[in-house]
């Protein structure tokens, strides 16, 4: 048994169910962002957070346990997607990668944006002229040190 | 004679005299995301705004005819890029990318979140545990449309 | 479960009852291509659709609620395809891609001939010379917005 | 010496020019797509040809050479494009791949479109939902021979 | 169930019954490269030489119907391979490539040699020096058009 | 200087005076196949060989010492060739390769079709429905030993 | 089943058995290297190999006939081995490969040394410095030949 | 400048006058592998052996400090070697790697043959069924320790 | 059977008991860093670690040989690690890479550092600014050998 | 002008007039780990410690300012090193990857070890059996947030 077991336990409970992550995320009591990706494999939960989901989506007491332990993060099959809406993000970072790290250099100096300290927030934007995904990322910055 | 000639002369340039992406967007007029990514060689720019950064940047009268022809787009030099500030992005794609395809297909339906009808609004976020860097996508969602 | 097995259920249904897809279109009440599409795992179905096409192949209820999902589109094994009849199409896009980006920027300026907002139509085209292959795509162009 | 140098040559007096690839394609005689890509290091061009294309691009006798030679054709730098627009035709191959190859199949055996005997047709199709791009290709079938 | 597992099913039974390529090419009626090809899930087969291929390796009836239909080409796990006798030919086309190319095109001018309108005959040529493989093969040249 | 600058200017040489390679073998007084790939920079010349090519393409006395050198071999860019002539032998190896290597195996045993004591020769093949590229290739068996 | 499935049941009788490669050898009456690398699915038995082989490992009969098929070689995951005892051996053919190809042509000329007639030997050589692994390999040489 | 300019300089050196390696090899004292390598850009010389080297080829002053540095290592543009002769090498790694692996194991336990404390001897072996090429390694077996 | 079904039992068996590394290591009496590389399948274990390890995680006797054969190294699914504490370790070899080498050379000359002769220790290094990974490793320097 | 250029040519001055890391290193004020990355175009410099690097490798004012812009990183040419010295490094994560995963989430749950707020120190370790290089990398925890 491993983590991807439960994960497609999970995907497949969801379907033949029609559960909702933002239902799940508000049993779960965090952001719809973070507890979608703890469900997909890519987070950690708690021995609470898992018997929430566990009864979410009827997991025994083993898959509980899984939902655990740290899992290997990473959740794509190719290095370059080939679904068409995760590629769009894949071509963001390829068009403006070198924009982004010279606004950041610039406001920041040297360093990163963090991915860990991180959090993602999507909403529905109404527009007159189509809706639209708007996405907040705020990530810590994180200075190079000397030493 | 290409576009990426002009890009290097533009980077060189603002490294020699210490231009700033931030007082190169005011003078064009639009925000410093779509500038920076212009002049570094993934948008194109109208007759007046390459002369206007022809002027910042000191370009001769063809090399402001090529800010002004489609450039083919890309600007990483690998498909997963090497550089940590710009890995940091792949990696949220990696980890999250079926996070973001589950969320925006549950509010949306199936579609993509646009990059070409598409903003980026980076700013500094003041945190006492240390300023993160936020940034606003905004992309309209296309639906597949069925035929 | 996955949509996978659900693809391969209805492949396999298809070979062993002799069923073609025009017949499997007509009933659904659009495009061939489309429908096609949708039966091999890339568009997604609503309930009506994934009742027709479940009576069509044998679906039980589990496998119809799996067709009403948006799946992880793409429908090749490798980035450069090996099989001769895909691969041609693969071969117009690299001999012809930059003809193709020079002729839709000279008519329309910069951005993209939507593969989202998008049709495909197939006919074969009678010929002395031997009978052709006609397809006609039909993408909305999307111009890149400046902001 | 070599193509991609007469390639890259007649881009420069493209743009520091303003010349359309339609203009070209009027003074040729052929279609618009066969004389871009001709033009990009693609296809052969006769002498009368070349001739024309030189006195356009301003090519001296020994380039005017190199246009009637048959090319190493492959006109983009990696095997996945990162360029937006070609991206979406690549992502159609991707997404529709065994869809062109089911149809395809259904109405004319084993066997492949060609894209020898091979045409293009580029349009703006107005709608008032916004411009399309329209094309048409036409390829000759090949069935494969049983020997 | 695919066409890989009658695939499988065919060179299970070819190997633990002791069947040769060359006796079920004589019973199909073709030659043994196209047979073989066929047999290894390259080629479509026709009713009656499903039929014949089917009683000699114990196909069954659902099987036979795999045979009939248009499978995905390409039988190589990698795309350079690994297996010393098929690099060989890899190589020739590595070492050979652009003089092939070469000699075609100034004998056809710019077009392919076919790999569909196609045949290949392969034969022991006997020699002093040590037996040698010959290997006649047969494409029919197709020329680039204009348009 | 490498043997590549050398290949270079052979080819150049030969676009801009118009030689064939018919021509140059029939000098040297091998076959064209054998000539061809010298002269592109994949096999090996003597002194007496390295003087008649040089003569032909004008090079001087260090450039036919290059000639004379073994030549780091492979000829083309990519491992896959995005060339469509070059292409289609590549696709023979991955849909044939499989059956090149049983047919080998039923006549010859365990071993390798030698690529080095190896020779080829193409023809035209006239053909009242197109003409034919004819293409014959002769590699002496070599068994595997056992020791 | 595939040589594959006996490989792996050669492999799990040899761990479980806890057999020695040496004696295996010692019965089938080749070398250590030959015997091994057959009984790893690289090489092709006699019935006569073959039954020893099945004898010692517990093979059945149709096993055995698998043993005899000429097997589709290659025997590791990766282009680039990632066991360190395998890298190394990579890692001197990439940091010797040039150095080992000018000395086998500069005593040879061109052509290659062959690794189908060839035989490897794998001893230890006592050595009070730490004893060392020593290997003698011999491939015949096979010159280029002209035509 | 770089050692790969040296390395360059070198070769040039040698195909213009003619120099072996076995004579560069004398002269320095060392064997033909390790000499080679050297002058090839893998290994790093002392300043007594540069200056041989460096005397042969007709190296300045500063060539000769870059012979005294030690080189970034690797000497194949491509992680599988093109080259017919170096390619014989890949393959008996691929092919062989897991029989090295098994007997080396069976020999000495875990750990690793140096690839390092290592050296090679490359001689003409002669045969009347055609001289063969016989290398001996030999690499310091390096085992695991456990901690 | 292989060693990896041992990795995924332990594994297995490791989250469902609730065992910690530490433990297994105090058991077996040797590092953490070791003991946990040995038992994710890196490692070779003795009989008598075996048994210590197999009581620990309910392993049979046949699942205890296999953890004292030398295993195909290499704890990784690709190249490039998608999971963003190994891939931190990863950018440290390639944004350090070059400076480990300088940095060596310059003290110890032209050689590596062991990953065989090797040990790695972990520790918590409490800090007020937030606790820090500590990690020392070892490698015994190996020199080239001249020869 | 680029920062690879500086880094070329701070490597040449380097070369040919025997500077040292370390003595660089003592100049800046800072670990030699940090300064020779740094001068290897890793990290960025202040306007001081730039006209230290400056004036020891002869560098103009321009050269300067590239040393105090925020460099792409990643210093390797290939995705897996081909250096024998950095690939053991390489080695060590794709053995040890796991390894290391495990035991930073056993004492500090999920979450990354830090390569930006990070240091390494290398020394030599006196051992008669052969002195070691003694490494210590020491990097903030960060735990991944809920939100």
């Amino acid at each position: 048994m491993s983590r991807n077991d439960v994960t497609e336990k999970i995907m497949t409970a969801k379907v033949l169910n029609g559960i909702s992550w933002a239902s799940v995320a508000e049993k779960v009591g965090l952001s719809k962002e973070w507890t979608t990706a703890a469900c997909l494999g890519q987070m950690t939960l708690t021995a609470e957070q898992a018997a929430i989901v566990g009864d979410i989506f009827g997991l025994d007491a083993d898959e509980r346990k899984w939902l655990q332990v740290v899992p290997y993060k990473g959740s794509l099959p190719t290095a370059v997607p080939t679904d068409p809406l995760i590629y769009r993000w894949y071509e963001l970072v390829n068009v403006y990668g070198t924009t982004i790290k010279e606004l950041i250099h610039e406001e920041f100096g040297d360093g990163i944006m963090s991915a860990i300290d991180f959090s993602m927030d999507m909403q529905r934007q109404n527009d007159p002229k189509g809706d639209r995904v708007r996405v907040v990322l705020s990530g810590k910055f994180l200075p190079y040190k000397t030493y």
